[in-house]
């Protein structure tokens, strides 16, 4: 078993809140994150495959096919839009970079068996000192 | 002459767009930066100082000072904010790193030459690729 | 099970040095690292907690929380600080960054499980070439 | 168990190709990559070994010790060379970073328990992008 | 006058020799940098323009044009070649950063003054601890 | 005119202080940094010397030559030690960045300019958010 990890970036914006909560307990809760007009964030993304190194060509993946996957699955889909507002599958969640790793693992999944590899981790920086890591 | 240099950070939102131009015009010049339902950075700005090493202490300006006044005339007004709504300095511009650079500027520097220094560079990163710089 | 990260930083001297040995033996095994005058580095911490996302508000635990108890607990004590001389968990130990990441792994621990959540992994860069982690 | 990650540097020409493969089959499977006028690149290497702190020094194994394996083992032979042409141990295989990472474990296993430690990782870093890890 | 910088890299081979000095002399003066089997880089560069902002857009160039004259110009001719033998503007020069940091600056001139800003510098890092600066 | 910058660690303690003044009025001007018992830093120092590319070797000076003289004027007396205690060209002078820049500059200058080369900047990051430069 070998890990290849691709870094891939995104800037959007987002906001954390609960449309169930007064304006005051989301601030209690969420803090300056709740901004009702927004914040947003150069979101750092780590996409770890696992798998066995083909005899063949000595990869675990192709590298191109890997980024091709990450970009029309999760990045054109989140860079320079807002979480909460534009992405098909964050709707109705909470837009906590524990629920993205979380939904961003169901989206990639099934398109990294589909090469013969595993997904093995999905982590996210939110900010140089805040990250999340997911392994299913 | 010595230059001092202090790193700060915010988070925010933005979006390039003049309100006098069509959605087809916005979008033709500022591409996918114009997203109506807004993007963010996790901006980094640098901020640079010069002026005389005091016999006294050995500094050019306390850094202690300079960083209160960057965090209560910059960073609280910009950090987990929507730079096109909410930030007083910014009121009728163009979101733009170039305007955003112009505007630190002018609202640091009295007060860096109250402490008895000069301002000398207003540096900002969008993103780990595009980066401002402002001399006065 | 998810996992958070928090970056914090500290400043501090310490020394690498056994009282029961002579000057020579000392620098025999620590080299450089033994220097009876002391050094010091820019100690970079990484906390990683785990635990499950909270239904509630999609947080495996608080970060605001978690910060100020990386920062009462720990980095209050270490910052601008002698390692050797002035930190209570440190006394009698080899300031190793070993044997530091073991105490600070004994301090946080129980802390971090009153909010609800698991300690995971404790990591310390001392330079950008060395680090530690600890598990438990 | 305490782990310790030392990280070095190589930079290093290589080209991805089979010789017995046509250019243009090369060339479909490993792209720009297959140059044969090949390309290079600043790799960085993470070696993460692991064991119990020692009660003498208080370190799992002397960083000046690992240092020195690392460099004579790995760094001398890969640092301004061609990993195809110039490197005994990646002799007869494809110049992946996959295999790179799998030859540099075999060559590094045996010196590291030599000093009563264990093996854990074998990082490399090919671009910011890119990297592979390998457990053994 | 406000200053854009925009940082792209590329990954490439190269060597440091005269053709009409023996391999010793070679060796010498280059050191481990004359290997005849090349080695290579992750090279970094920044170029940085100069300008006033427009009324219109707020910009002192748009970013997505500096970026396709970098790309056109200079990334797609040194990004997984041969410094030495595939880049035509290094035809006949020593490969050093020095050389190529000139080479740039003459290719990319033109191209950004006819899009009214000015080209201001361009810096190259070889390694994290060597880079060059050429402004004009 | 071309700039080679050769980035160079050393770390190392220090403390901030007047010894005419009181331990009250030390912490009042200096803070945590006049700490007794020191603390320290990994301080990062730039030097970028400037002259013209040789049409000999394309060099504007040789790196291994500028490395060498960093390695044994600054690094060698820095690296490992105590600011205040250790460092003749610091004796007597308060151990703040803006000083230590200044006498860097001093030992360094006249042997960049015996290789032919000048000094331009001496830059010092005492951590990741605080930096200076001196020009001479």
């Amino acid at each position: 078993m070998i890990y290849l990890t691709r870094r891939e970036r995104f800037c959007a914006a987002h906001r954390m809140f609960r449309e169930d909560w007064s304006d005051d307990r989301n601030s209690k809760v969420f803090g300056k994150c709740s901004n009702p007009n927004w914040h947003g964030h150069n979101y750092i993304l780590w996409i770890t495959v696992k798998g066995n190194i083909s005899d063949e060509h000595g990869f675990v993946i192709n590298i191109n096919t890997l980024k091709q996957i990450i970009q029309s699955r999760i990045i054109e889909k989140l860079d320079h839009r807002n979480i909460n507002l534009d992405v098909d599958f964050m709707k109705g969640k909470i837009a906590t970079t524990e629920n993205l790793a979380v939904a961003i693992w169901n989206e990639l999944k099934p398109h990294i068996e589909t090469e013969g590899a595993f997904l093995h981790c999905v982590k996210i920086a939110e900010t140089e000192n805040n990250s999340i890591e997911y392994y299913g």
